[in-house]
C-alpha cells in the first residue's frame, strides 16, 4: 500500500499518498501538460488545417489528462505545480533534444508519445493502491487519439523507402532520448526508485520493465510502417 | 429556418446547411482552432506552472468546441476545413495585430476573447433552426473557462494605476481589431450577410447587436478592473 489513512473527526477520510506516489503522479502530470505544449506548437507546421486540428486535439487530450491527476493530487492536498517541478528539466531536455524537423517527424513523436504513455501507466496502474490504480486506468482509457498519424505516416512511407529509414531512426532516437531522461529521474527521485522497485518485485523487474516497453515500441513502429 | 429537409429512402432525414449558416459555422470553428493556437503559444510565456496548466486548459476548452462544431458540420456533409477556409486570413490579421506582449496582455485577450465569443454565440442561437441553435447553446454552455485571467489580471491591477491603463487601451484595441476583421468578413461573405441581417431584423438591427457587444465588453473589462 502506498497511502496511509489518516482519520479526521467529522470530515471524510483524509488519505496521505507516499513520496513515491507523488513524484509519480508528478512526472505523468508534466509528462501531459509538456506533451500538450509540444503538440500544440508542431500542430502550427501542419501543412493544412485537417492536419493542424487532428494534432490540436490530441494536444487537448492530453490536457485532459492533466486535469484528472491535478484534481487526484489536489484532493490528496498536493499542489500538482509541487509535485511536477523537479520533473519540469527532465522533460524540457527530451523535448529539447528531440524538435521534430518536418511534420511527419512531428506525427511520429505524437504517436509514439501517445504510445509510450499508455504502455507505461498500464505497467504501473496494478503496483498501485486502490485509488490511485483507478486513477491511473482512468486516464489510460481516455488514450488512443492518434490513429490519424498512424494513417498519415503510414501513407507517407508507404512507397518511400528513403523517408521510411529516416523515420525509422527517428522513432529509435525518440525512444533512447525518452530512456535517458527516465533513468536520470529514477536516479534522482529515492521515492519514485522504491516504489519501481516495490511493483516490479527487484532490480531484474525494472529490467523486464523496460524490455517490455522497448518491445511495445518496436510493435508500434511497425504498425507505422517502420522499423 | 435555415435547413431545407432532404428525403432519403430508408436513410435518416438529412438537412442540407444554408450557405449562411455554413459560413457562421465555419468562423466560429476557426475562431475556436486559432484561439487555441494562440493560447496555447501564450501559455508558453506563464511566469509559473499554475499560470501555464491554466491557460492550456482555456486553449484545450477552445478544442472541445472546434469538435462540436466539426461533428455538425460532417453529419451535414460540410467538411469543416473547407468551411473555415474563408476567414483563416481575418482571423490570422486579428492574431498578429494582437500579438500580446506580456502575461497580462495574453490574459486579457484570453478572457476579452473568451467573452466575445460567448456574447455572440448567444445573440445569434436564436436567429437558427432549431438543431444549429441546440448545437450553438451546447458550445456556449462550456465556456467560462477564464476565472483564472479574470483574477490574476484583477489582482495585478489593483494597486497599479499605470498597468490598469495599458490594459484599459489594451481592451480597447482587442475589441477594435476584432470589429475591423468582423466587418471584412461580412462585406465578403453574402450568406453570412443575409443571415444576420435576417437574424437581427435589419441593418439597425445589426447596428443594435454591435452596440450590445460593446456594452458586454465594456462591463467585462470593469470586471477584470479595467475601464
Amino acid at each position: 500500500m502506498s497511502e496511509e489513512r489518516e482519520e479526521v473527526a467529522g470530515a471524510p477520510v483524509a488519505t496521505r499518498l507516499s513520496e513515491g506516489v507523488v513524484d509519480l503522479l508528478g512526472v505523468l502530470a508534466y509528462g501531459e501538460l509538456s506533451a500538450f505544449d509540444r503538440m500544440a506548437e508542431d500542430a502550427r507546421q501542419a501543412p493544412d488545417l485537417r492536419g493542424r486540428a487532428a494534432l490540436a486535439e490530441m494536444a487537448a487530450a492530453e490536457i485532459g489528462h492533466y486535469r484528472i491527476l491535478a484534481d487526484y493530487l489536489a484532493e490528496h492536498d498536493v499542489a500538482v505545480e509541487e509535485a511536477m517541478r523537479p520533473f519540469v528539466t527532465h522533460f524540457e531536455a527530451f523535448h529539447v533534444s528531440t524538435a521534430p524537423k518536418s511534420w511527419l517527424e512531428s506525427l511520429v513523436k505524437a504517436y509514439v508519445g501517445d504510445g509510450l504513455a499508455a504502455d507505461l501507466y498500464r505497467e504501473i496502474a496494478h503496483w498501485l493502491d486502490a485509488d490511485t490504480c483507478d486513477l491511473v486506468l482512468r486516464v489510460l482509457d481516455d488514450t488512443g487519439h492518434s490513429a490519424f498519424a498512424k494513417r498519415e505516416v503510414g501513407t507517407a512511407v508507404e512507397n518511400d523507402a528513403v523517408l521510411r529509414d529516416k523515420l525509422t531512426l527517428w522513432g529509435r532516437r525518440l525512444l533512447g532520448e525518452a530512456t535517458t531522461q527516465a533513468q536520470y529521474v529514477v536516479a534522482e527521485r529515492d521515492g519514485l526508485a522504491k516504489l519501481i522497485v516495490a511493483g516490479s518485485g527487484d532490480l531484474s523487474g525494472i529490467a523486464g520493465l523496460f524490455r517490455r516497453l522497448q518491445q511495445s515500441h518496436g510493435k508500434r513502429m511497425r504498425s507505422l510502417g517502420l522499423g
